[in-house]
């Protein structure tokens, strides 16, 4: 009876605490784009392996598993998975802030805006890609990225930040810049200058270029501004008596799942993991006002830990010998054999050893980086198709025990955690249109 | 200000509440063999075609994320698992119920024991098999069934119930169904044995053979029992004024998670999903007093909800077709072959569209399960081989869009739910070793 006495008082009191408004003032949600449970959880092992704990996304209070579905399909695009998690309906593929029958829906950023909230949307790909167009754009088709910007620059949000508006200057329109100049926006590109903003204007701040994403993380250097320091200026720049609301995408851990790039994807996942780590020390100075849930729309690239050819044994922390991106490494490479006539398979072993920590001597069966026989002919037949890059990240995922099963997205549902005033309303299963509705409760 | 205060009473009364002891009297404890977030959610889906909603096991309050390790790998076997789920620490692959070093720990069903509640054991495969030998077993080897045994016996737990022993009967050595009868345990075997007994004293309840496993879910019948109407049995059997601690495994899960079969794997999941409905019935009725966790031990299989072949689509009610497991089906059909001297692969073809509603003629375009030229050449090469079974099993999961990526455990955590009195304390990111850690301050 003592037990049932004191349930009931909690209760009571929960229900107390909510019907008094306890709700948050400042709210962050931040997405990884193809980052479900495998992104998250290799992660995790990529962050011990480098000595820095576990991923703080992974260590909130509470954690829930959000369904991905679209309309149309088990498996979701972005678009759709960013009309459910902004706007809190399902669409169907491609669709933006839409119903299927194209009815616009409002998102919880503008809901946020309206109950006058500062906003901000920030993302490590371009500004007018599915996800982040999720939270302020209206268009039957993702593709419609002009339309998109314009939609962007429409809702008055007070912050954009990250990679740059594609499709900006179409012939007979007018540049996207110059119309967001027009209605107050500061533009600011570069990391000096968004470093210099400081509050009381809207603002686009973004990392280095007006239309394209920032850099892979594990390519940026001290001259790049990271989505962690991007989320700083953000708060700094929205904090304000009424609070604000952020999202921040981490939005190309989709584009090296689509390829299938190990250390890209996991890098930019710990990138987001910075910018959560940010967030939580605000959180620290404000617990009982601020919320911060970490989700992801969809998973790509069927993403395993452990593959047939692995066995039963992962190897994680021989990724850390990765230094470059596939891509930045094939650019290094043409480089090098635009400015040497005879360059050989030889020259460019010499190039995967620094970028890959590739051994070509040794006893493979001592030595994991030790290349073999078989790696060595995947190599130099790869080599001589132009296609090295994509053999040597495929050999060191292979080696370090990862798998992916495709090429696309996948259904497995996401894992959302949460910590601050309000998180306990997201553990548990639900659907990925409950993230904007669970928010819309507290705004 | 109010907003603090609210939180501090909140939280007062929380510690409060948890200083007075509100600790369960009644803990069921589910584990999937085999069972993460992919099988979970993908049988989610199976369970959403059944018509049968979300698997109540997905629907349990609280979410968390549980981190599979060994003390010596990544990846970790059933045993180690079972050690660190059941006894709070972390051992090497293949140890039962002891320290790396040999010392054996304490599990929670013995601490719960200890505490005066009846405990009960059970498991769809052989109750010293890894899993169940976790909570009452101290052996270096999970191999040495015998001693296993003999542990089993020496617990003097309540109810042990589901498959049978392996080498129960070993030339030179005490049987040990003898020996358990001389403890005080009734022996009951088959559904009706099983379903007659009383209340009042130990037993060991067998589904229906001394040695082996109960058979997959998709091939039992009425005559046998299932893994629900064990559970169901052990409450009856189980329930008295000190409450009680029940254990319930499905262990096929993970065979057919190594065998890469999607539709017996699935079906396993469901079964164990009914076991936690009955559960969940008997928590409706003491909601105050009972506390279910659904964990697993690891993943198995690299299951995937989607996978290169399969594109952008899944469809996973095509799985729906399959009427038995592989191994089924390859006893049919050489039942079939030994009758029939004379029979074809033109028989066989009848056989895989009674079992899994294949069909042979038709557009493959349009529809699904019309086997398609390439699709027939491998059940032709596999019907050659004596492998049609495998063929089929494989063609109609890759129908439905399930990827397979391993034929062995993988390092995926698992996913753990939980309502009921003390589930808060299950939410968010813990090791394995966690689970019996937090029950024992439950305890």
């Amino acid at each position: 009876m003592k037990k049932f006495f004191l349930l009931l008082l909690l209760f009571v009191f929960t229900t107390a605490a909510e019907a008094a408004g306890v709700k948050p003032k400042y709210i962050f949600l931040f997405i990884g784009d193809g980052m479900a449970t495998p992104q998250r959880m290799i992660g995790n092992e990529f962050s011990r392996k480098m000595g820095r704990g576990d991923l703080v996304m992974n260590t909130l209070l509470f954690h829930g598993t959000t369904r991905t579905s679209s309309a149309n399909a088990l498996i979701t695009d972005s678009a759709a998975a960013a009309t459910a998690i902004a706007c809190g309906q399902k669409t169907n593929n491609g669709m933006i802030g839409m119903t299927p029958d194209g009815k616009a829906i409002p998102s919880v950023a503008e809901n946020a805006r309206d109950k006058g909230k500062k906003v901000g949307i920030i993302t490590s790909v371009n500004l007018n890609h599915a996800t982040p167009s999720g939270f302020y754009g209206h268009q039957r088709n993702r593709g419609m990225y002009y339309e998109l910007a314009t939609d962007l620059v429409a809702s008055n949000f007070d912050f954009f930040g990250g990679g740059g508006i594609l499709k900006y200057n179409q012939a007979g329109k007018k540049n996207i810049y110059d119309l967001a100049r027009e209605k107050g926006y500061t533009v600011a590109v570069g990391k000096k200058a968004v470093n210099a903003l400081k509050p009381g204007k809207k603002v686009i701040a973004l990392a280095g270029d007006l239309q394209n994403q920032m850099p892979y993380s594990i390519d940026a250097t001290e001259k790049d501004i990271t989505l962690a320091e991007i989320t700083a200026k953000a708060i700094e720049m929205l904090d304000n008596p009424n609070g604000f609301f952020i999202m921040i995408e981490g939005g190309a851990i989709d584009w090296a799942g689509h390829a299938n790039e190990a250390a890209s994807n996991l890098g930019e996942v710990l990138a987001l993991d910075n910018a959560v780590k940010t967030a939580l020390e605000f959180y620290k100075k404000h617990p009982a006002e601020t919320l911060i849930i970490v989700t992801g729309d969809h998973e790509t690239g069927a993403m395993t830990m452990g593959f047939a050819g692995s066995g039963k044994n992962m190897n994680i922390e021989l990724l850390l010998n990765q230094k470059v991106s596939a891509g930045m490494f094939s650019r290094k490479l043409q480089q090098a054999k635009a400015a040497d006539k005879e360059f050989s398979f030889d020259d460019a072993k010499k190039m995967l050893s620094e970028y890959f920590g590739f051994k070509f001597s040794g006893d493979a069966k001592k030595d994991p980086m030790v290349i073999n026989a078989a790696e060595l002919k995947k190599l130099q037949d790869n080599f001589e198709k132009d296609r090295l890059h994509l053999a040597a990240m495929d050999i060191i995922a292979r080696k370090a025990g990862i798998g992916w099963n495709s090429g696309s997205h996948t259904a497995l549902p996401v894992l959302t955690t949460s910590i601050g005033c309000g998180a306990e309303i997201f553990t548990g299963f639900f659907e990925n249109t409950g993230i904007s509705r669970k928010i819309n409760t507290l705004l």
